[in-house]
């Protein structure tokens, strides 16, 4: 085995966690497009996303120039119950790789909400509370943000209104239990408690629901009831915000061993995580102090980076929503009934989108056997169960250490291990059994999806 | 909230880990009683037990002399994936009960296992290879062992077969989907493959099964075929040898920052959680350098020390194990269906029983209702979903707290937060759609049991 003055983990003291947030679109010679009024295409104002989001969540979301924000001392206290979040040196794993590289990973899955989303859910619960709401509504799909946001509202005691994707509140009782267990209610979308959900199911009898859809139903509960605003897991510019407590603390960990990572992996849906984790790093690289080669990973099923178009586009189903510029495959995709895992979203992160779109970063995508390949492989030897999602980004790790096998490179690699799979049993069977297979939308299905983005000059 | 001078998460550096496990016998005045062999109920000599156990581990099993035995390096090397577990300060639990008490938790759910269990499956895999075997048997109930022995044999590549108690192997599928995923066989007891399991199922047809009649087809298994050994995870004198690595890692992260516990609290099943937390401290009290309120929390539904007897008793269904002198109910005692929670093995540890009996610590019952009031009380506060068997040293850990706050005590409570209860949430929904009673056997049901008992002076 190999050296191991790198202990397993490297875990920051409680003194040691960041105190503020970075937010990177300070250190951005382009900025994020802003989000624009659906109606008249100019871009929205604060006044006018008070309406749907928490004020104080909105000045975020708008702020592109202070670099670092404090985080509140309720959500560093809350914070200090799960994080640090650990830093590990995957020793086994490139030993059993043969590799030269050295790959460590942050694992952000020792919470009861099993993912990263929790980070981003309590800032935006506390926010709600400070503001004096009665309680927030959410989408979720797979469960993991309204879990998280679940354990966040029941912390500050507000009320929670998830609507859940019906394929997922149908095939992950569980799930849908754990919410109700930190008090949420849950109701599966469409529902026909909305305008819009009525619509949907109306037009589409029978439809398992979307993203996009569930979206559009949480926001209309939200502005019809006085009291409550809408909270969203990914994509926001203030949710890059909170996930990057992600990355600075890995930075914290790195530098305390000298450790300078040649290479940063994450898995890429609506952009949380990945955004997060390498918030600091793109940081150093857009002031020129250091360089890295960063890598969003997608599923091959659902391709917003490496086949979408970088384009203004709806946010949800009902339209509801600001337009986002973003890479998007269009807001009525909705990946094939065989894809198993999250990273569903049909757009990406406008900040995300416009560092890629700037050559900062690059995006490869994979097919989901051969994520569950290296699930499975990652499992038996480094001892985690990871989620499907994060799996992406492992399966990409560890074809990066095997080039450094074959050219003999002693790359660092880290890469973002958002969290466990234990909701995700159904599809980790599906892959045993072999009934998993890796369709692809075709080019002509894509080009069709295409043809309703919105008109914006 | 309290003061922070403790920090909320008390971590070990990887240099502070246990080098060597922790005997509790060698300290204790009355040894346990030996196993007795069933037919000549003379003492079970090492060789008759090496045709059921490893070697090595035969050796720990009947070593009551040496206090202190190396931890092999390839299980510390395993134990750093995972290990240290945190000790937690429960401030947030301690302001929501506004109590004066200190509250510690030591959290072993933090792995894939979700479990304290993977802590001897490491060793006893690691013996099994080291012995050449080809691979090892074992039951399981719940799914915990069984998930966490997986996980083990996987790392050392070891062939496992699996009995898993009907019941759960039909209403947890997601633990068995686990177990596949590190490569196991999954077989529901009782089932068709050996004598005892044909047996069972003649004499009871429809039965779904125990954990009692598990072992006796994992154990039939093991002796059947050349180059397997069986495998325990609870119970046995070596397990509880290997989790003193709980308590030894308690202790040290006490005694750097000078705590003293008052009061040691830990779930009792067959008792190995209980046995490894509390066994430095017994150390101590045994030893005349200390005090401790140690207390052992078992369901109401299955008493064994509470209701139970002190006796020589068949330790499964099919009464091919040697014969242990413990606190039990009978072996053919079954807990009620509406028995949610693990902890469901008719006898005890006959080391804890043997302190048990000579008064060192005490044991309270309590109902499941109850039980899972505390766990949905905890989840909401701490942020971790407690697992059920855990949350039966929640429940009195409350109640010790509130009592602090009747008397103004400032008392040091540390209680052992054995595992997580991702798999668990049919018991949640249960307890959540009121579904949950709480039988308790009565006075006539346990005498009748205690008939079966064998006959031993």
């Amino acid at each position: 085995m190999a050296e191991k003055k790198i202990p397993y983990k490297i875990y920051l003291e409680e003194n040691e966690l960041p105190k503020k947030w970075y937010n990177v679109r300070a250190d951005m010679k382009n900025k994020p497009a802003p989000l624009l009024n659906p109606g008249t295409l100019e871009p929205m104002k604060a006044e006018e996303l008070e309406g749907v989001f928490c004020s104080e969540l909105v000045a975020q979301e708008l702020d592109n120039d202070n670099a670092y924000i404090d985080i509140p001392q309720e959500i560093v206290d809350f914070y200090k119950m799960y994080r640090p979040s650990p830093l590990v040196r995957a020793y086994c794993l490139e030993e059993k790789l043969g590799t030269p590289a050295k790959i460590y990973y942050k694992f952000e899955g020792n919470n009861t909400s099993g993912s990263h989303k929790l980070n981003s859910a309590i800032a935006q619960a506390y926010y709600a509370k400070k503001q004096g709401l009665k309680g927030v509504t959410t989408e979720t799909g797979a469960g993991q943000w309204g879990t998280a946001l679940s354990m966040a509202c029941s912390y500050f005691d507000l009320d929670l209104k998830v609507f859940m994707v019906k394929v997922s509140y149908e095939q992950k009782p569980f799930r849908r239990e754990v919410m109700r267990t930190y008090g949420a209610s849950v109701t599966p979308s469409p529902s026909m408690e909305t305008d819009i959900g009525k619509k949907i199911n109306a037009e589409h009898p029978g439809t398992t629901g979307s993203l996009g859809c569930a979206i559009s139903e949480a926001v209309e509960v939200a502005v019809k009831n006085p009291g409550y605003r809408y909270v969203l897991g990914s994509v926001l510019n203030q949710v890059l915000l909170h996930q990057s407590v992600i990355g600075l603390e890995t930075k914290a960990a790195l530098d305390k061993y000298n450790i300078k990572p040649d290479m940063i992996i994450g898995c890429a849906g609506g952009g949380s995580n990945l955004g997060g984790l390498i918030a600091p790093f793109m940081g150093e690289k857009l002031r020129g102090e250091a360089d890295y080669d960063i890598i969003a990973v997608e599923p091959a099923s659902c391709p917003s980076f490496t086949r979408g178009v970088y384009a203004y586009d709806f946010a949800d189903t009902g339209m509801v929503c600001p337009l986002a510029k973003m890479y998007t495959l269009g807001s009525d995709f909705i990946p094939s009934a065989n894809h198993a895992g999250g990273l569903r979203y049909h757009g990406m992160s406008p900040v995300l989108s416009q560092l890629y779109d700037d050559g900062l970063m690059r995006a490869v995508s994979v097919e989901q056997t051969k994520v569950f390949e290296a699930a499975e492989q990652f499992a038996r030897v480094e001892g985690i169960l990871p989620a499907p999602e994060s799996s992406h980004a492992i399966r990409v790790a560890i074809d990066e250490a095997l080039k450094c096998k074959e050219t003999g490179e002693e790359k660092t690699i880290v890469f973002g291990l958002t969290g466990t799979g234990y909701f995700d049993m159904v599809a980790y069977e599906k892959f045993h059994d072999g009934k998993m297979d890796d369709y692809i939308p075709t080019d002509e299905e894509l080009a069709e999806y295409r043809t309703h983005l919105p008109k914006v000059d």
